[in-house]
């Protein structure tokens, strides 16, 4: 799977600094480090204990940015947010940090998530009038902060919270107070470390390495902590639930090098490869080989346990722009090969195991495999390093919806014929748990078992 | 005056379109003739009838759209705007039009003008819930709207103008209506023209002229005009009012070519060079010249009346752009020879008037003077084509702070002597009013004589 | 005439300075102050005593430097060089200032003209072996000094120009000298200024005027000026020849605020239209309006000779940029309007002068003649400030083909009904001359009367 | 070794098209797929059978084109170029192909390589009258030619190939004709390819996967190919010489999916790996890595050969820009962890070794060595896939001065300790040739064993 050609869909990076001078030179590294959860859009918004200040912009992290611009980003706090690309909906208006002002309050929200009762919540606080900029579920929680501000900020975010259901790890910034929170099952990730007296928050602890930040502690499922110049004040106003961590966290989204949910992503997609291995005892091939760079743990850990040899049969151009113009004349693979060209001197008449991350809608997989074998491979089998997506998610990750996702609507053998492979085994639900010590039950699994921890209302 | 050293502050430039299949490229068109309005960001909304898209940026017309944009802005509806650059504000939020969503209903709107109440509708707002993303007026019109919507867009309209004060020329648009509005004192000017089957709204009839529509009528101070597939429909529910047209569109806003208040531009301005030169009879002199352009009219009417000979003595640098470095030695008169290099064998040892449109911080006017100086001119006397700029606006010409018009705390002597003149003469309100055929409260004459038509309530 | 739309062809501006630390900078102001000069290119080269450095590229001088650049433009001592916009050929290799090296000896050289006999020497030099990267003259000059140069620099530059025939002013920069060198017809404009104890080298005063330099003396025809740390020595190695000033800078290449060949061009074109007043006595107009800014001199002078009332009839719109979308529908005067908008309640009904500098083509006037006719004039009449254009330049101006200038294939009577005028006078080659003390052979007027004063050899 | 941060300097890409309409298009494709190649500029050049037409400029491939250009670029001949960036000089002049115009003839000329006796070589030319506008020697090439041409092309390139010693690799472009030539070392690759009826050259094959290409064979060294409308033709005018292939196009420089020289990249990197391993028996580790991506497949190949696991220890970022705003406080490892961040839970107490495919200045290994000691490495034991390069490169890679070469001036145990090792081992020479059926003079070791096969005279 890959960022330009089939990403899985929506999600986010929030950062956010409390007592730093430097904090919107600090966000924006900060969303460097966590640009490939969101490329469409990028803001920070900092507080210089006054007033707050912004730039928010659709584009990448390093194009929207220039030196002079932190000059006018004062201020020891900052919230930044990195969005991912969605396409054809007008996005003005969906960049993140949401930045509110009322009854001479002010504050901005950033938010990684997606809430499951956003449309009830919404028809109730347009009964009561409020009306709405965007389609984001972010717009509808800076309502419920606004209605409930008049209590103080800790009632306001307990009130908020309250109403709405779903998914969220949010950072939310007022002139003098950085606030965490996160959902009560935990579904997105968001870890707290320290730059000397700062504070740092971020969707991953790759973000902190980042900025020279030591890791403290995730934010608790349920947890709402509150950092100001008194300190830090963590308050767990609900019961609290089953943890439901999303697992394609570990697939796909989260950075090889970060650790999540009290795992480190590297290890674990290591560690899918090596079961992958142990499901599949009697797969033999000349090599295994990634996809790049999303296969690559999985298949190091297969090559490992099987003792199949790895190569990286397939090379990446490291320049590929988003602005390349497309061929007029029939290139075969073009869209493949511009990206990945095959290495024919290792793939052919050769026996390949390929292993890649997961399979959504399979367009991509397919062209890969094509080039594979137009570049002379014997057999290619494929070994997908998670269960078959069969369901939409409805936390946070968009990916495309359900008739979208082949593993909906097609068999494994199906697929396996679709994408012209000779054969196709996926990671079993049971060896993908096997990885982790938690229980089942610590993880949402809809996306491959349809069993949805917080129901859609709508 | 000029443009980019001391312009009076901030104005917008609205633009719609029923009924034309290239609607969004129209409003290109238009918006472009309207940039003198407004140079901070720019936006057109659109709808196919069943949808609105929209495209909104900082920056000017031309920069911001390109071809392909237009094929992403489908429809025969159109709503733009272009607004002018204010200094420091964060400003993203700011980008008009604003487009709403709320109980399966949306539109957007676009707005030239102030409101004057809009403190206290905005507290009643928050009180009943509402939050704002900026600080515009515009925000506060769009709830007020959206808490009536629900009584269907006629009474949606009457409801909410009948909660704001002060100026203001709206284009609303919703799915399949467009929608003009303006206070009943008619402040801000708005126009409808006709181009083929479509009906056209434009701030100025310049606009009208670029798209080759045929000017009708101006919409009328308390009006509300619906359009929709049916045709129009004009509202008038309120008591009627005095007029009170912004004189300072005469004075400066409106481009020459254009109609306002059902005069031509150029001809009032030229009018007032001719009633500058009655009330100055005995002044005289080698030539007259204008500070171009801003004072080109009024110069050509003062010279044919008085007499005095026309001269263009400070010569237009027509390639002076926005990202010009700015010098770190002391070249004198460098801002303004960057703009205007006087012709010294034209000066040199000469008895020189120079008009000007207005004058309201003094600061441009002075170097301008100091560069005839030290081009020779013997004597420097100035003739203003309008009265002292003595109070701000509260009516959507942002020009400034009370305290930083330098007519407010200083006598037209103590002017002519900051300045360096050898003479300085500012247009009565007596002889700038016999221009027009209307009366004295035609015309809202606050920044002349501190009378405002609509109490500031705050 | 008009910059973007029928500008008389290729031309250049030239800017040096010799001994100020911040040399690129000021011939970045230099060159900005000539853009009317040239807006295909630009560069500037600078040297530090040691070494040269530039910076050239395609666009105009505000776009192309920023201000990290010039501190990558170190040294005293600089050469700049802006170039027209040609249209089709390949234009990298032809940005100016042009740099070589050779033998351990580098220089760069700035041209502003155009030689007559380039074809021979450039195929005497290539028969020597020498080859181009460009079609330009200049190249040709680069490769007659090199040649040279092993006599010294003195001996090179009267070597080189003894070779070279035709119209030239150049600024030649080597590591620790600036020369100046001039045709001896003095063809081209090259003026000599002082900026304390800096020397600087322009095409115009107007530069001068923007970097504050003072006014020392034009380079003489024939002469060739060398600048370096011993002061100034001035070489006349060559017989006198008769001046040969080329009198469309007057018309229309220089600004208005600048002294070309001992003459303010304001007051020269002041004149020619006056010229034209006493030479059409019998023509009467409700009004008298240029075609701005190029015809607003002349029409200036005519106003004031006839008695016939000045307007400014069409309007400019100062935010006309580059990349303006063209209309996909059919927009009535389009290309004018977008420009100049016609000032319908001045126009309607009236009897017109149009005063222009100049014909060349023919094209944009009749789109500006339909535009007045369009907004109601009821009759237009036409007064070019020159004579008709009738034969193609060979000096440096590269206006259209002979078979493009209208004047070439056609009479005046003709070319009135082709441009659809009630009548057409253009200004008389004796009435042109009688503006200027000189005699007419001090100009050169072969545009107008096809006397070329030096045989164009090839 | 890393693109960004110490890449080994200058070397250059080329591509070539006869007899496709797409000329210029599929030339784009083929730069893109050579831009590892050279980042600096991009030039194509094209011709319709009687001119040539280029657009050149500097940056990457996709930033410089866009879709409009290659309607200005038509015909079925072009040539490409891009350029290693260097730091400094000024550019502008270097960007090729260059084209140069000479007695009615004209052809371009792009070159991957450098002369040996190109001072020599210029020398006698500007004695001869040469002069150069820049310091390649691509320019001295070019005069060669132009002074040859009246003798017909073939004879041309016969005369200009005598008269040059060193490497070259070049493509030339006439009206009509495209040439390949090499030097009898063969130190540069350079193939041919077919695509339909369409002949292609290309520095690496990558490129010609890219555009649907069939690989024909490689040019060999001494080969001059002629192709015109009559078909191929080869010449090979000299007396053959040893082949001298540079070894550093496996080490470092072409693709890994490449072919050159008769070898697939990716073989010969990964069984310098397996050499590695079996010159190190002894060495043991609890995983080996890559410094990603020059590194993979040594280490891949030691892995396989070893036994010991392979991990990908470090992790890029992909989102890198050029345009990175550089920390203003001191933040640890800053410049390594933009681009590759270390997973500490991997590295934690472990014993590495890491892999990487040479060092030049060390720079760049230090600060990532010192990373991963931050990471909590217990041992880091380093494998350099290739010998120590202790010599400057005269034949095309501009890898540093010698004084700049860290193996130069130390030897293997005291760069050990720079590098902060706790042990450090290189390829041997004999083992990097065991890797290939050649013979050891088959191929230039020059920056290995300081035995340059031509010398440098100047």
């Amino acid at each position: 799977m890959d960022y330009n050609y089939e990403g899985p869909g929506e999600n986010c990076g929030v950062f956010g600094v409390f007592g730093n001078r430097q904090a919107s030179l600090l966000t924006y590294y900060g969303l460097y480090a966590l640009q490939h959860r969101g490329q469409e859009s990028v803001g920070i918004v900092v507080s210089d204990g006054s007033r707050l200040y912004d730039k928010r912009a659709m584009g990448l992290v390093s194009d929207v940015f220039q030196p002079g611009d932190f000059e006018q980003l004062p201020g020891s706090l900052a919230c930044g947010h990195v969005r991912y690309s969605t396409t054809g909906a007008s996005s003005l208006a969906n960049v993140q940090p949401l930045v509110v002002h009322f009854s001479n309050s002010n504050f901005c929200l950033a938010h990684n998530g997606n809430l499951t009762n956003a449309a009830k919540v919404r028809r109730d606080l347009e009964q009561k009038g409020s009306i709405f900029q965007s389609s984001s579920d972010t717009e509808i929680v800076t309502h419920l902060l606004a209605r409930n501000f008049r209590h103080g900020l800790e009632q306001a975010m307990i009130n908020s919270l309250r109403e709405i259901k779903g998914a969220y790890s949010f950072i939310l910034m007022t002139n003098d107070t950085l606030v965490a929170a996160r959902d009560r099952h935990g579904f997105r990730p968001l870890c707290l470390g320290k730059l000397d007296d700062a504070y740092i928050l971020a969707s991953e602890t790759c973000a902190l390495d980042l900025v020279d930040a030591v890791y403290v502690r995730e934010i608790d499922p349920g947890e709402i902590l509150f950092i100001d110049k008194n300190g830090m004040r963590s308050l767990k106003p609900f019961p609290p639930l089953e943890h439901r961590h999303c697992i394609f966290e570990f697939v796909y989204f989260a950075r090889p090098d970060s650790n999540v949910f009290g795992h480190n992503v590297y290890m674990i997609r290591h560690q899918f490869g090596k079961v992958l291995a142990g499901e599949n005892p009697r797969l033999r091939a000349d090599f295994v080989m990634p996809f790049p760079d999303s296969g690559n743990y999985a298949a190091i850990g297969f090559s490992q346990e099987s003792g199949i040899p790895l190569e990286m049969a397939m090379i990446r151009n490291h320049y590929v722009g988003r602005s390349f113009i497309q061929p007029t004349q029939d290139l075969r693979d073009f869209a493949v090969k511009i990206k990945l060209n095959p290495v024919s001197q290792l793939i052919k008449g050769k026996k390949i195991i390929v292993v890649d991350d997961s399979i959504v809608r399979g367009t991509t997989a397919l062209n890969r495999v094509k080039g594979l074998r137009r570049a002379g491979a014997q057999e290619v089998h494929m070994l997908v390093a998670s269960p078959p997506c069969v369901s939409p998610c409805y936390y946070g990750v968009d990916f495309a919806r359900r008739e979208q996702l082949i593993a909906s609507a097609h068999t494994t053998e199906e697929i396996k014929n679709i994408l012209e492979l000779d054969s196709l085994n996926y990671l079993s639900i049971e060896g993908m748990l096997s990885c982790m010590a938690e229980k089942q039950r610590d993880f949402c699994l809809a996306c491959f078992n349809s069993v949805y921890p917080v129901k859609c209302a709508d």
